[in-house]
């Protein structure tokens, strides 16, 4: 990509201790099991160090050096944000030059930023204000009266439905929807009778919203994502349900409506959690959990299962599930006094 | 917002009876605990009576008074349904101005009703028909020969393929896809080859199918959603389902290829049908369920569970999956001879 | 349709054995149940063979003769894959008729082939090539760098992130994205520190990507699809995942980062994959299941259940888990020393 450093300089860019050759080149940033001479990696995890041994790369970014290996140590207390610092200094971020297409349809009452990005095919409706170098990429939705924050980037075709509000430094990926009606109806002896949903959406400063992943509006009132939450992509989120902050749900994970979740929550992939329950602060939910009440940190702070269960116990329980079919003939060997091992 | 009405007027307009001050004035709905003076609110479910008592609300709507509240009461059989009532009076539904973008496409050949919308990066393809007042927003693609009803919103990059037909008053949320390929492959010597999938989709009328679901495409004849069903978010509907009225599929929810669902079925979210069963009508299935086999009425009416049980056996075996560990503990004292209860 | 063939044909055309006469007229292909005269119709499962004595089919494609019946068959090895001729023989794929809408955007850099199609509000990016004979529909988009085989379909508002490399006769479905960000954040005192995701992902020739399916770009290095490998809809492929050839993944499959997949591999609906495991060639994995850990043709070939164990090890373990809370009851009694079979 072009961008080389001398060792010493991408330490202090990166924050990290250099045991090495300061005065070496490094032009670029690869897998452990990949990595050439002239190019930095990567040992997030002391259990690849067997990697470290058999690596060409000029140097490694970890967070101890690894006993008999000669290549250059790039050390951080935080190996894992050293190594976001390392890929950003080699792929510096490219944002789409600014510019307002002549085949975008922007409404006269609409307010456009300095510096914003507006591609073809984009639509934005009447009232809506867009941020300072904002980027929209192609056929991205923009409904009346939506407002979004200063720095974002939305991926071509995100649509955002009417009145939704984003914050600032927002990245949205491709297709995700925002604001669509959640899912309310009301029994009648003719039918369903659909409950208009009139609320809205905010969504927070700092958020990732992943690649078709649908969040709806509430029925009244909000549904929230606060500040620095990522979601992944594929998830569904309900309406009227409220993320905190610095929250982390991983790919098709479900959260019901009314559902409230904490701050520095992390959610496994395909979770999926029953309307109108709570997740306290700083509740880690295993992948495929099922949650059908709310979750307590003086409870477990680690849950996982069908239904949710503390995560030890969850451990064990696995273990044992196919061994069932030996509990109930052993079972059986009891009831019919023919016990192999016992009296 | 702007609406207000008096209390008595409201009350005549969701067919409510009145308990309390006709003459006072309401000029907007919230949520029970956020409801202020000159607002209606909302007690769905008794049990959370206790909020009425703080509520500031000038009325709400409830199935009955609840005592020692001294706010006025809207009162219903059907409380939810004089909510959504309620609720479309302080928001009446606002339409997009009829009109066609000379930034869509329409083929000449296609034939469009009286009062249609048709939004700026709209594609219409040869012989397709939309209705009457049928609204489809940007970047809304409706393949050959495809027929809408009139009364239809198409929320923006809705996708129908080739053919397939939309009843009269059916919501399609962004992104949504009807008409895809249905999923299906001989295996050969030489890797799959591709069955054609020649069939269509039907949606009825009064059908709302969620943002970013996926309908597919019948392989020989019809894949169809019967009137009033409603499908929320990311659900999968496969090739050559069928699925009868008045049924509620909750978000992510999977249906597998030829499986028969019945009318008035509910199906919780993230469940999973296996191809070729039938759910009989009425059926109410939990979320996350797993279904190897159809569900019939004389069985159980409500299941959960992987697989699928009867939901009161489901309801006691989730108690006991945690006790699982302790289980196997105590079948093994038993076989040591070693019981600390029994004899 | 209009397409009809001579039986003796007809066989031919699909490499099948005619039992019966060559000189009939066919000319249309339904479901066994609804076929009527002049029709030909499939019976793929012998447990269907009932409906054959019922048919009113000129034609049934079948591996033998079902005694009894006095239809002509056309009898083949692989009767699905007769069948996907016959279909293909009744409906012959529609190409969209060549060409570049001047309602598209093509940036003067990018390279197209001969006789591509370029639907109105499509944009191909920078550097971009087009292979020859590949149809774009509306609203695709096609980031810088991409490059595309010939002969492919990419179907509305299909995303292709920048750099994405597609190989020959590759199927996109309406709404795919492919190269979104993979989901990797570094925790930091302040927050979520974004990894920033500079790989690419590489789709092989023959591949089908299904409806609002999601492929992230790896973190550094590839994502990688193999030959002739079928992806449902709505499926989540991670960063780094690697996928082998003539593949096969039901739709709501989430396969986490890192993860790599042999060939020959089937992987049900809803199944989920923990990140960084490995899935060996020819493994069949069960719709729903939860994969915590590598997957070896040595321990089983077919897994299911959360967590993923042998098949008939889940299937007896299925059919236990409702008589979970009788056995609890079984152990109580055994503990009691009430033992109503045994001494």
């Amino acid at each position: 990509m072009g961008n080389e450093f001398r060792l010493s300089d991408l330490a202090d860019r990166i924050g990290a201790r250099l045991v090495g050759d300061g005065e070496k080149i490094v032009a670029g940033i690869a897998p452990i099991e990949e990595a050439g001479p002239g190019q930095v990696t990567f040992l997030a995890n002391p259990k690849y160090a067997r990697f470290a041994k058999d690596s060409k790369a000029t140097a490694i970014i970890a967070k101890e050096v690894v006993p008999g290996v000669q290549t250059a140590f790039l050390l951080s207390d935080n190996p894992y944000f050293a190594f976001a610092c390392a890929v950003e200094a080699f792929h510096p971020p490219v944002r789409p030059a600014p510019g307002v297409s002549d085949k975008a349809v922007v409404d006269p009452s609409a307010h456009l930023g300095r510096d914003v990005t507006v591609a073809p095919f984009v639509v934005i409706e009447e009232g809506a204000e867009v941020g300072d170098r904002t980027a929209l990429f192609p056929g991205v939705y923009v409904g009346k009266g939506v407002t979004i924050g200063p720095d974002c980037l939305a991926f071509p075709h995100v649509v955002l439905y009417h009145d939704v509000r984003v914050g600032s430094r927002v990245i949205l990926h491709a297709g995700c929807v925002i604001g669509s009606d959640g899912f309310g109806f009301a029994p009648t002896a003719e039918g369903f009778r659909k409950i208009p949903q009139v609320g809205t959406v905010e969504i927070g400063d700092d958020v990732e919203i992943g690649a078709n992943t649908t969040i709806d509006r509430a029925a009244l009132g909000v549904t929230r994502i606060s500040r620095g939450t990522k979601l992944d992509n594929l998830v569904q989120v309900g309406h009227n349900v409220v993320i905190g902050s610095d929250t982390v749900i991983a790919a098709q994970a479900g959260i019901s409506g009314s559902v409230r979740i904490g701050s520095r929550v992390m959610i496994g992939g395909q979770a999926g959690l029953a309307g109108h329950l709570e997740v306290e602060d700083g509740i880690l939910l295993g992948a495929k959990s099922g949650v059908p009440n709310s979750l307590r940190v003086s409870d477990a702070r680690v849950w996982s299962g069908i239904p949710a269960m503390p995560h030890p116990v969850w451990l064990r329980m696995a273990t044992l599930l196919p061994k069932l079919p030996e509990l109930f003939r052993r079972v059986k060997r009891l009831e019919e006094g023919n016990n192999p091992r016992g009296g």
